[in-house]
């Protein structure tokens, strides 16, 4: 089950507008700082990557630049739950461009069975627009967001609460709004959230009674 | 002159909205954790306070959230330009809810003549948002959003050169837009903008250059 259709259909309309419009900003003064403003603005693109989720104020999808914005805020804010101490610049980093390969790739649904796919996509995507860097940073980027996906680290692990975190109370409080339109059940958010354990012991035990709590006024089937 | 009209029209009719799908997410459980989450719903209102300048790739405004996503990853990208060490985790900081006050008080236009009111209105603003949360985290968020907008701090003062780089490259890309339709003059744009140089010699060259091929290019008037 694939479920970009959607949102590619929408990439590739605005991607052609973009290309349309979009200067050069080479005015060959300072070579590197340019070509780092150029990857500036070809990120800009993840603002048309729409997630499957609403907002919590207003009836309309979330893209991933606000998604990324909510999510650092939240390790920011959250940090004292962590299982174990982290390196904060590096966990704000990995949020702030974990989706970014989202552009070529598209979003991916949490729980399509296409993932694996997706992971092959992504990483092309990766190569591609972290690419546009030099070599020191297109690497360093690559490494965080490989180290992201992994989730192996304690950065990692840590990061990954809050990337499942907010779409998990977006749900509870547009009362199951895509947990319902994709028969998603109590048992497969479980399954696919479970991790947040390793990272957060206080963050689980709140996710579990919140989603009893879903499953009780109704908004995810158990 | 006020420019914000047309975004509290928007954001009087997205927050009566927002009120009434608004769930409690108090499930009496973890009241602390339950009140940060609280906070992080109240400031996704930011997602819809827009700013004066359009995307890279897309026909619409930014919103804070997005020009916050982007003005993090510059930061982290450029910090080799900086003038002096910074520390990275508080210049995030800074930059991730720099703008959550505009939730009450709308955005204030860089140009406009009324930002002196407006910062009275956005303290009010700091202290009931940041006031959802305990007094340790309350305090700490006004001191560092206080921080950003004194501009005294190393932090403050790198912060602020990413705050302002954004919108100037919007213009660039967008042929003018902003400066065009609000009569900003290229002398207007270096007052503005030259504190950029206290952070970043290197910056503050690139963007004397960018505004000479603005110039040429008749996007702004000198």
């Amino acid at each position: 089950m694939v479920y970009r259709a959607a949102c590619c259909l929408t990439g590739g309309f605005v991607y052609s507008k973009g290309e349309i419009k979009m200067a050069n900003i080479n005015i060959s003064f300072n070579e590197k700082l340019e070509k780092q403003l150029q990857f500036i603005v070809e990120i800009d693109k993840v603002k048309n990557i729409f997630r499957k989720s609403k907002l919590f104020h207003d009836d309309r999808f979330e893209n991933d630049a606000e998604h990324s914005w909510t999510i650092c805020i939240m390790a920011l804010l959250l940090k004292e739950y962590s299982n174990f101490s982290v390196n904060m610049e590096k966990v704000i980093s990995m949020l702030l461009i974990h989706d970014i390969v989202e552009i070529d790739a598209g979003d991916t649904f949490l729980y399509s069975e296409n993932r694996k796919n997706a992971y092959e996509e992504e990483t092309k995507s990766a190569e591609r627009i972290f690419g546009l860097l030099d070599k020191d940073q297109k690497d360093y980027f690559i490494k965080i967001w490989k180290e992201f996906e992994e989730r192996k680290t304690n950065e990692a692990k840590f990061s990954a609460v809050f990337d499942r975190l907010e779409p998990i109370l977006q749900n509870y409080i547009l009362e199951g709004y895509t947990w319902k339109k994709y028969n998603i059940t109590y048992e497969m958010v479980i399954e696919k959230n479970k991790h947040i354990k390793e990272a957060s012991e206080e963050i689980w035990e709140f996710v579990l009674k919140l989603l009893e709590k879903a499953v009780e006024k109704g908004y995810i089937k158990k």
